[in-house]
């Protein structure tokens, strides 16, 4: 892990870029002197990991005494996207514009993605743990496929928040079962982009039993600012 | 309004039993130099007031600095109950347990209860604002049906939290649209008394955009107990 660039931010939190392989983070930590509980931030859709409202985030989960970490996946933010990358996102896009079934753009699409994806977060946790500055437990938040897979295949991630649901590919929706660690489940009631029977339907499926569904109003992205800080207060109760 | 009993706990908060003509109630106030926002806490299937989990609920709300008022609607806690409302709860549980329909003997016994429990909270309300130690703005939190109601007819009511909402009567379903203030709704999602997808149209029918829904599991009296903090904060963002 190579830090590029680092700068201390008004509020006294450490942001800091980093590489690891081909793999480009953020990693924000709040001015602490014992190590701090991190929480692993993904994000999908194509999104740059600096996007405003995820680095907003980031920082108050951070201003919360977190050490927190985004990377871009796999076609995201800094990375390079293939010809066959971006056709398929615009295939994507179009179908959902037009209400056309998505399944199947995205059983070839993000399947493989989530299943590239997971492995390079194993290896950022790898590194970020051996940082004198961080220690377990350890939180995931956001792109639920990516985070179900990580909370069945690993046992240091201790709870999760996903957002939204509602497409998931057919491999996670049946791993839902196995997930057992406390959950929160945030979706948007009337999120355009997510069928809100679907997502019901995947928050039935986990198999914990310590599982909390939030839904607000608003459209995918209207998630009301209060749900940033009913997360950090659910990851204080379990990775604290 | 007439204080029948005080005492001062052990945080401070003053507990008093009051009553009101036939309406008997208690209220929770915080140690505070200034007058306080009021929240009135329902509940219904024939509790005492004074339930160990309610006043739980109350002082901690108390605490939180809020006044905090219950009373026993008619056929509830200290109440008389006449041969026909006991002959109506014997039928609505027999019903329940045998998961027969239960929306008939409903219409006929809560939602008449509904109408004559929200005038006697509404003369409630009068007496507490009276007091030089309660201000606006009110909240409501617990029994749907009342709430509802009163966040239909009620203008001092400024924000509710609603719980359970599986059976409602009818008529309260149908005004469920025009309650346009904020909300937090409540329900367990492996509630055995109250069928999950009623709740849920019900939670999508409310009018106000301003909605946010909660569930948890552990059945119908097992809510997590974070839930009453979350309560407190919702509370804090609507009538501060």
């Amino acid at each position: 892990m190579q830090f590029t660039s680092e700068q201390r931010l008004d509020d006294g939190i450490l942001e800091r870029e980093f590489t690891l392989g081909e793999i480009p983070g953020t990693l924000w930590t709040p001015e602490s002197t014992a190590p701090v509980p991190l929480i692993l931030i993904g994000h999908n859709g194509g999104l740059h990991r600096r996007e405003s409202r995820l680095v907003a985030r980031a920082r108050q989960s951070a201003a919360y005494g977190y050490a927190v970490a985004a990377i871009d996946a796999p076609g995201h933010g800094d990375r390079p996207r293939s010809a066959a990358d971006e056709q398929a996102r615009a295939d994507l896009r179009r179908a959902m514009q037009a209400g056309e079934p998505v399944d199947e753009i995205f059983e070839s699409f993000i399947g493989p993605l989530v299943d590239k994806t997971v492995p390079e977060w194993q290896t950022t946790l790898d590194a970020l743990l051996a940082l004198p500055e961080i220690a377990g437990p350890v939180g995931y938040s956001g792109w639920t496929a990516v985070g179900i897979r990580l909370a069945v295949v690993e046992p240091r991630i201790a709870a999760a928040g996903f957002f939204a649901g509602g497409y998931v590919p057919r491999a996670q929706r049946e791993e839902a079962r196995r997930v057992t660690i406390p959950l929160l489940f945030l979706l948007q009631w009337d999120d355009e982009g997510n069928p809100r029977q679907r997502a019901l339907d995947l928050f039935d499926a986990f198999g914990t039993k310590e599982k909390t569904l939030h839904a607000n109003m608003g459209g995918h992205t209207g998630t009301p600012w209060f749900e940033v800080d009913d997360g950090d207060r659910f990851f204080a109760r379990h990775l604290k």
